[in-house]
């Protein structure tokens, strides 16, 4: 039987703390992971290019949870840290992952396979490939970690190729319910909904502005459809004796 | 002297970690931190809605930072759980906060003031309010938490607000070099600079693809001027001296 999977995000970048680049890779994963894998994503974190912390996280993540997916840092540049840090934090040896050097030369032609682009090869010991078919470069999969890179193309382009280390769990099914109202008229009864059905279905509710009206989107999760269909019937029925309109279910 | 500051972003939402909704407050706050009161973000965490999870974030961010902005779950319903959550890890009452009660009830008016609104006025004791501009409900600074909420127009109105509670530090200026190449091309000197500069300079190197070329964005970032602007000009030496195209300094 199906059980629930779970995994992390770690960001590694400068440039997406520093608030010079808007991080895409966030939703993108998450999205993936649930609707392709039935995986949830718990946690997310985003750190600096610095060793010792990149450590610490890969540590202490990977304990966590099922799986841990990093992005950033396996590039040619001198910033490109994560695959010599995931090394350290699993006492691997740091080396040239054969098959690798090979599709890399291969790409690359042997004169100008020059150093920087050697270093793509280097993982740490017995780490698996995630294969990228639109720069060569591969990820790879260190025990419970999954390396991809930071360029939101390239990552979209070869996520598929993590499927076949991961293990499937319970698909968590979302309806979103936007209503024309605001978020204080429906919280009493929506918190006692909520309660009814604590073990079994999440309920969030999330403001939103549109064409000049104010709205509210309900939004259940839940891993069993006919818990999910059940709320969703009770909270119809809070809006239909509320006189809330709909926008759309 | 000023010195170097930090926060962290502790992101509250099941909304972002499973991928529904895109975040765009990280970028933005990140900026306005080191743009406006030179801090610099050096973590950001996206958790879920769980009190459990949330007070043991606050705790040990909170320590482990100069400051804590958090963002959502400072609404009306039973899945806004920040300041509950807050007074929980500081050990403090949760009660109403008397100037927020009357501000809240001032813009909703006594009839239309029902019990999701009031919740809004509970706070940690002893909170600072940040003042809300565009929609009354305010934000709240306990110890060196602050907490802001999670719609991004209302997050953006109130942002300068904060100012009035936070330590200015040292700015982190920094300088973009847009070149035409590729990062391998690069990567060996750049290293080298930036071994030289350990102390004083970051160096980032990012790829991108525009208008069908591919290209680096070579980022450098320091709170010495003099500094950057001599990083800066070791770059373009090294530029020149491999005939590489500027794109953009």
């Amino acid at each position: 039987m199906k059980k629930k999977v779970n995994a992390a995000i770690l960001i590694i970048g400068n440039e997406i703390l520093s608030g010079r680049t808007q991080d895409k890779n966030i939703a993108f994963i998450s999205n993936w992971l649930n609707t392709k894998c039935g995986i949830s994503v718990k946690e997310v974190r985003i750190i600096p290019d610095n060793q010792k912390i990149i450590i610490e996280n890969i540590i202490s993540l990977s304990k966590k949870f099922d799986y841990l997916f990093t992005t950033g840092g396996i590039g040619p540049t001198h910033d490109d840290i994560t695959a010599e840090s995931i090394s350290k934090a699993f006492k691997l040896k740091y080396e040239y992952h054969k098959e690798a050097y090979e599709i890399l030369e291969k790409y690359y032609g042997k004169i100008k396979f020059n150093d920087g682009r050697k270093k793509m090869a280097k993982m740490p010991r017995g780490a698996k490939l995630i294969y990228n078919p639109s720069s060569a470069a591969p990820g790879f999969i260190t025990k419970n970690v999954l390396s991809l890179p930071g360029v939101p193309s390239i990552l979209n382009s070869m996520i598929e190729n993590s499927k076949r280390y991961l293990i499937k769990g319970l698909k968590v099914h979302s309806k979103t319910i936007n209503l024309y109202t605001v978020e204080s008229n429906i919280a009493k009864k929506l918190g006692q909904i909520q309660k009814e059905y604590k073990k079994f279905v999440d309920i969030g509710s999330y403001p939103f502005f549109r064409l000049g009206k104010i709205g509210v989107a309900v939004v259940t999760r839940s891993t069993s459809l006919s818990k999910l269909k059940s709320v969703n019937k009770k909270i119809i029925k809070m809006v239909n004796f509320k006189k809330i309109q709909i926008l759309k279910i």
